[in-house]
């Protein structure tokens, strides 16, 4: 595995030195909205630690921040009143993950609707905000 | 939200009722392997705790499973040489999920293998005991 690399995008997102959609921060974790979402509501957990991903994650860190991400699971489910919500964490590029710092997907599903792939581009950024008031007003 | 069925696959399993192809327990998981296998290696990490999906989840037990949910990933990742590993891990119907009882999908990834729908028999007990035994062998 390789190291972690410091300039990976959430380690600039972490750091303030480009622009996210966040929805809360806490001392653990960061949670921001997806750019390019799967579904309507996409959201990403990302502790704040740097470890690559699951696999050299500190385990102690790791017990704090998957209370966020049901956090955000919860809230997820009930600000776009969806059916069902996906977690998903992927570990390197033959897993699905394109960026090398740890973190999870938590994507609302819908009845009937297929999860879509990527999106190829940017959302708009007026819906992302708008969706992350609403996770937010939702967060208990 | 429907209430905790404690009929359920998983908790039948849990409780000895009916069988599986376990790779460890503790006092706060289960490991076994996925009797559908979407990959070569597919497991399943199964809080011992009683609820639907992460949604109703224990916080307090969730940040001691995630520690077993790491545990297996590395172990996976090791065991059959694989070049990634994807966790997963689904809520109510819509989203994929099949047994509810919290579960936790840790799936090898395998460069250019595309990940396999559901398998629509159950897989070799032989080669699922196997696999168990190679990822017993790859806990640290």
């Amino acid at each position: 595995m390789s190291a972690y690399d410091p300039d990976n995008i959430f380690a600039k997102i972490l750091r303030n030195e480009i622009p996210s959609v966040e929805i809360f921060q806490n001392k653990n974790s960061l949670a921001i909205m997806d750019a390019f979402p799967q579904s309507k509501g996409h959201a990403l957990l990302i502790p704040t630690a740097p470890s690559r991903n699951l696999l050299d994650a500190d385990p102690k860190h790791l017990g704090l921040v998957i209370k966020d991400v049901q956090k955000l699971a919860i809230a997820s489910k009930a600000a776009f009143n969806a059916d069902g919500v996906r977690v998903a964490q992927f570990n390197e590029a033959s897993a699905g993950q394109t960026v090398f710092h740890l973190h999870f997907h938590i994507i609302p599903a819908f009845e009937g609707v297929h999860l879509a792939p990527h999106a190829s581009q940017m959302a708009d950024m007026d819906e992302l905000t708008a969706h992350a008031e609403l996770l937010r007003a939702h967060l208990s």
